[in-house]
């Protein structure tokens, strides 16, 4: 055996067939029962759930009610300084925001470091599950120092756009890092994300910079990945 | 329960308690046997292995020889219009590149399309292997029109830069579109990667025109996601 062979397992094959299949259907059409498609594919029903396992993480299929249909395509969001919501509505999307949590806590050294504050300074953290068109897609932990924004806590409507409450306090945000890494959902993201736990997921860690350079938020970013990608122009340096 | 309130299973607690364990061992450490930590946590030794095996996926742990040791920080590499080869010597690591296939195949619709060609013209496909510090840590396969580098299969030397040999014939590369995303590895692929099947992996789109906007290659490289992060810097638009 060449170190290019390799035998797939039969899942695998049965997955490459639906996919096919899938194309023919055309989105949110249901797709043949586990046992129609067994004795379509003359394999065994373990196998055809390995391969609709397979394209239900991989975003081709996705669960409707007790069925399974035929996924639309990834939400492909610009790695932009923008917001969420502006980013969904680009696509024709309806952005959503759905609160977890709003508290004030001291920041750790860690954090202090990344928003440039002293250790146990306050800091406002806000975490919300991020939806489009009604389904959750994202969750979102973000946090900024309580002497920027005073009254953030009372004033901001978590299910608006938190960039445009910062803009309105006058703030400009000018620069961001963003670090994109991929990571499996613990069993608590998984729940709020309802999805499984062990999905794989997008992870964005970005820290925003106003105009004089000093860090606003620091916000972590979970996608999940059969519903998201990212895109990007580059140029040459 | 409360929607942000779960029940953690206890694979979760040991992980948490080896993540801070780890920091205090250091990179390249070996950590306590299977039945040792089973002891310390007081848990079974199935339940050591799936803290074990979250910890490998996260690339916190890698396996070394029979037994496993603490792992150093994931790649973090700029999302630019630059090779992996220059990246990787800016982070003082040692960048590789081990040939899997060359060779020159007619063009599908699809990628006739993103390259600018017509159907069934000639392309020539390079797939390779990425490594760190000579370990596999992506896998690169690279499209381009034949008629735009008709010597390249009897000049090139594939274990070097592609953007240096492009660079070479007189073209340069001005932008690129790149679309990030994650999947799970296909048993070729993990094969290649010394990962295992379905881990996760950050999958990297890329189309890149010359100066003139023509397309010049269409890459899709696939980085194990417990070695490699991506960072950029956002401006306001």
């Amino acid at each position: 055996m060449s170190s290019t062979e390799i035998r797939e397992p039969k899942y695998r094959a049965v997955a490459d067939h639906l996919t096919r299949l899938l194309e023919e259907l055309g989105e949110g059409a249901a797709i043949p029962t586990e046992r129609e498609l067994a004795r379509h594919f003359a394999v065994s029903r373990v196998t055809v759930r390995q391969a609709v396992q397979e394209l239900l993480v991989a975003g081709r299929l996705r669960r409707h009610g007790r069925g399974t249909v035929v996924a639309g395509p990834k939400i492909v969001q610009q790695l932009v300084l923008g917001s969420y919501t502006e980013g969904l509505h680009e696509q024709g999307r309806q952005p959503g925001r759905r609160l977890v949590h709003a508290d004030r806590l001291p920041a750790s050294a860690e954090l202090a470091a990344e928003l440039g504050i002293a250790e146990a300074d306050e800091v406002i953290v806000l975490e919300r599950v991020l939806l489009a068109d009604g389904h959750p897609v994202g969750l979102e932990d973000t946090r900024l120092p309580l002497v920027r924004f005073p009254r953030l806590l009372a004033e901001f409507d978590p299910a608006t756009s938190l960039y445009t409450y910062v803009r309105s306090t006058g703030v400009e945000l000018e620069t961001a890092t963003e670090r994109i890494e991929t990571v499996l959902a613990a069993p608590r993201e998984a729940m709020l994300l309802e999805t499984n736990p062990g999905a794989p997921m997008l992870l964005l860690n970005r820290v925003s910079r106003d105009v004089a350079g000093r860090p606003i938020e620091r916000v972590r970013s979970l996608f999940r990945g059969d519903r998201f990608s990212f895109v990007t122009t580059l140029r040459r340096g």
